[in-house]
C-alpha cells in the first residue's frame, strides 16, 4: 500500500463529491509532469491525503486504477488551460471530522519532506503546481499519527463486499487479445473466472455442494477457484480440483482469505476475521468438513500460503 | 423467456464445448439474414434446442447478450464462406442423457412449424440455411414435454450464483456517455451499482448492519438496492432509503427474489425457495427483523411486487 498527497483546491468539491481524481496527461505544452504520471501508478488499496484550502480534510481509498477520461465538463472555466486529454482514478473519500493543518506541525513534517516532488513548503504551504505526490512512508506515518485514528478508522471500515469479478471485464479482454488459443478455450478461461460453464462443470463432478453449510442446490452456491484464477495457469483455471463450490458467505470469506482449510478439511479462521461474524453466521469454528483429494491439497496450499489472512 | 433452435452440425463441438454460439452478420453478399439477425434477439435465461445430426443433443442457457466478435478461429475450412464479422452469443449448454430424433414424433409437431422461419420440416429434417431460429411457445412446450422432464432440471439447476454486478461495465458504459449529467455523478451513478461510494455511505447513515444476521461490519457487508439499481430513477439509485446492508448470502437470496419483507419487517419467504436453505444457513424464517420507515415502504413495495419470487 503507498501513500499519496493530492492538492486540490480548485477541483476539491466535484472530485471528492464524485468520488474520483482527474488530471491531464501531460502539460499544456505537452511535456510529461511527474505529477500526472503519478496517477498511474496509484494502485487500489492506497491511501490519499486530500489537501484544500491548507487543511487536510479528506482521506481517500483507490478503488480501480486510473483510465484514459476526457476532462470532467463540471470543472466548467477551471482548469480551462488543461489539456482535454486525461487520467481518472475511482476513489473512495470520506470528509475527515477533525482535519488537520499540517502547518500547524512542520517541526515534525519538515524533515521528512521528500527532497523532489514535495506537495508541501517547509512553511506548511503547498508546493504550487503539485498534483498527486508519492508521500514517503515516513512522512505517511507522521501523518496518519497527527490524523490520531481517523486513517485507520476509514481504512477498516472503507471496504463493503466488493463483487468477486469487479476485474472481469478487463480479464475477459486480456484473454479474448491472445493469439496462442482459440475460441473455445478463450470462453472457457473467462467463464471460469467467474466460476460459470465448463470450470463450474468440472468442479461439480468433484465437489457436491458447499462444505461449510451443506447447502447442494446450486442456484444457491458459487464454483470458487481455491488458487485464484489470476494467479492460475491456463490448465489450473479449468480444473475441477482447484475448485469449491461455496454459500455466497463462505465464498466471500475464504476469496478474501479469512478463512482457508487445511488437506484434512479443518476450518482454519484468520485472527484478521472478527469471531463474531462466525457465530452471527453459525458457522462451526472447531467443524471438519472433510479431508481433500491430493489434486485440491496442492491448490489448497497455495491458498493456505498467499490468500488466507495471517 | 423465449426459445430458439439451432441448426449447428458443422460447428456443434466448437460451440457446444466452448459455450457460445457464433454466426455472421449478413449473408456473404451482404444482405440480411434473420437467423443471424435472431441473434441479436436472443436475451439473457432464453433457452436454446441444439439440433445435430438430427438429434436435440444438448440444451442451452443464454447467459449473455450478443458481442460483435470476429469469426472463431477453430472453424477452420468450416464456413470458409462466411464472413469474418459476426455475433458471439454466451451460452451455458448441457449436453442431454436421453436426446431426442424430432423425426419421431412429426404428428405432434408438424402442426406447429412456424409458417416462416421454421427449422424443421415436416418430414422432420432440419431446414437448409437455418441457423438460429424462434420457436413459437406451441412448438417449445411439446418439445419440452417430449424431452421428459430435461428442461426443466437443466433450468432448474443451470444457475450457480452469478455476481451481481455481471453488466456493471456495460451499465456504465451507458451512465458516462450521457451527455445531461455530469462526471461527478456519472461517477456517483455507477458506483451506486456496485453499492459503492456515495449510495453506501447514504445507506450506512440509514440502516446499521445486517438487518437478518446482524453483522454491522462493512468489510463483510453489501449495500445493495430494494428496488433495483437498473430499474430506479437518477435520485433513486443514490437515495440511502433504498438499501440495505445484507451479508452476502441474504443479499443473493434477497436480490434474486427468494426473500422479502413486510413493512414492518417479518420476512418473507419465497415457495419458490427450498426451506432447507434457511436451514441450512440457519436464518429464521418466522423472524422480525424491525420496522421500515416510510421512503424504504416505497422500495420494499415494489421489491414485493416485481422481485419477489411469487
Amino acid at each position: 500500500m503507498k501513500y499519496w498527497w493530492v492538492n486540490q483546491n480548485q477541483t476539491y468539491d466535484h472530485e471528492v463529491n464524485g468520488g474520483y481524481l482527474w488530471s491531464p496527461k501531460v502539460n499544456a505544452n505537452g511535456a510529461r509532469n511527474q505529477f500526472y504520471d503519478n496517477m498511474m501508478l496509484a494502485s487500489v488499496g492506497d491511501v490519499v491525503f486530500s489537501f484544500c484550502d491548507t487543511y487536510i480534510k479528506a482521506i481517500g481509498v483507490v478503488k480501480e486504477k486510473a483510465v484514459p477520461s476526457t476532462k470532467p465538463t463540471e470543472f466548467g472555466d477551471v482548469g480551462s488551460n488543461w489539456s482535454d486529454e486525461g487520467w481518472f482514478l475511482t476513489v473512495d473519500y470520506t470528509i475527515l471530522e477533525a482535519p488537520i493543518k499540517p502547518a500547524f506541525y512542520m517541526s515534525e513534517l519538515a524533515p521528512v519532506l521528500p527532497n523532489k516532488y514535495s506537495p508541501l513548503q517547509e512553511n506548511g504551504r503547498g508546493n504550487q503546481g503539485v498534483y498527486l505526490a508519492f508521500v514517503p512512508d515516513e512522512m505517511a506515518s507522521i501523518l496518519v499519527k497527527l490524523l490520531d485514528g481517523q486513517v485507520e478508522t476509514i481504512l477498516d471500515n472503507s471496504v463493503i463486499v466488493e463483487d468477486d469479478f469487479s476485474n472481469y471485464e478487463e480479464a475477459k479482454e486480456i484473454i479474448f487479445a491472445r493469439a496462442d488459443i482459440e475460441e473455445t478455450e478463450k470462453k472457457q478461461l473467462s467463464n471460469a473466472r467467474r466460476g460459470q460453464g465448463l470450470f463450474r462443470s468440472r468442479v461439480s463432478m468433484v465437489e457436491k455442494g458447499c462444505r461449510v453449510t451443506g447447502v447442494t442446490e446450486k442456484a444457491h452456491l458459487r464454483a470458487s477457484h481455491i488458487k485464484p484464477w489470476a494467479d492460475s495457469t491456463d490448465e489450473e483455471k479449468l480444473d475441477g480440483n482447484n475448485g469449491l463450490l461455496l454459500s455466497p458467505h463462505i465464498d466471500h470469506l475464504f476469496d478474501r482469505g479469512y478463512i482457508s482449510f487445511s488437506d484434512e478439511g479443518d476450518l482454519m479462521v484468520s485472527h484478521k476475521l472478527n469471531s463474531e461474524i462466525l457465530k452471527t453466521w453459525s458457522i462451526e469454528s472447531e467443524s471438519n468438513f472433510g479431508s481433500f483429494n491430493q489434486q485440491q491439497r496442492k491448490y489448497l496450499a497455495y491458498h493456505r500460503q498467499n490468500k488466507f489472512l495471517s
